[in-house]
């Protein structure tokens, strides 16, 4: 794998924005983020297992699922303000066990040449403090999309 | 109406926060939030009306509304990230006829001695330019409240 996420988070700034490539088209990257039942097979570090409470990815709908490893279990929910197919999502984000800190995150997919695709991600927080301390925690977001490639290898994962 | 909204926005920040206090309690004042037929009755400057296309007022719902006015019609959407009784709005809110520029909006009903109340308000936008650009247009937010108080005035909305 040699696609890198590349994050930016300007010091003293309430955003973190991201860019990462893909070896797969937009519309099947978009696919892996709305459908339930894949949601679990990329979201969350490698030995937990994702336990979906709700997964409605349309504008307009929700999302609630709990991240289980031995550790513990980290339960997270949010709103979708838009979905539009294979090129846009508008959520947002909350870890329940620390009430209060909610952000909104814009994914934007977009077709690259080679049936290659990026994602641009921003995540914009309610205070810097908020946006620091969501950026110790970023690189989770890194392992993900390592596990959602793997997944896009598979050919199971239709578009 | 002694009542006024104070609002900071500091330069090169991506929020909006204001408090603003009502002479009702914080249950009546948050009715009048998640109440579809009484947004209508506030929202929008006046001698506009208000059209919901849908507002359903619960964490995971969503809602969507136009003001409809003599100069045109503005249509707005967003999502309700969490809906709390009497003490908390978590929503997203969008400008249909410029979209790209999401905002996530906070609000925390806090009740005051002698049967008064305060709300909290908190927006924070994807970048600074977008607080800027909606900072001229935040002043509509004060006409909204001094409606909001002529109506909590009237005995009709119930806490």
């Amino acid at each position: 794998m040699t696609n890198q996420r590349v994050v930016v988070a300007a010091p003293g700034t309430q955003t973190i924005s991201f860019t990462r490539e893909f070896e797969a088209p937009a519309a099947r990257v978009f696919v892996a983020h709305v459908d339930p039942d894949l949601i679990p097979r990329w979201i969350g570090p490698r030995g937990t297992t994702v336990e979906i409470r709700r997964f409605d990815a349309r504008t307009g709908g929700s999302w609630s699922y709990v991240v289980v490893g031995r550790g513990g279990s980290w339960p997270f929910h949010g709103s979708f303000h838009e979905v539009t197919a294979s090129s846009r999502i508008v959520q947002t984000f909350e870890y329940e066990d620390e009430p209060g800190h909610p952000s909104l995150d814009v994914l934007t997919f977009v077709d690259l040449p080679g049936g290659r695709s990026r994602i641009d991600g921003l995540t914009a927080y309610l205070s810097v403090e908020d946006r620091d301390q969501q950026l110790d925690l970023d690189s989770g977001r890194d392992e993900d999309f390592e596990r959602l490639e793997e997944l896009l290898a598979d050919a199971v994962v239709a578009s």
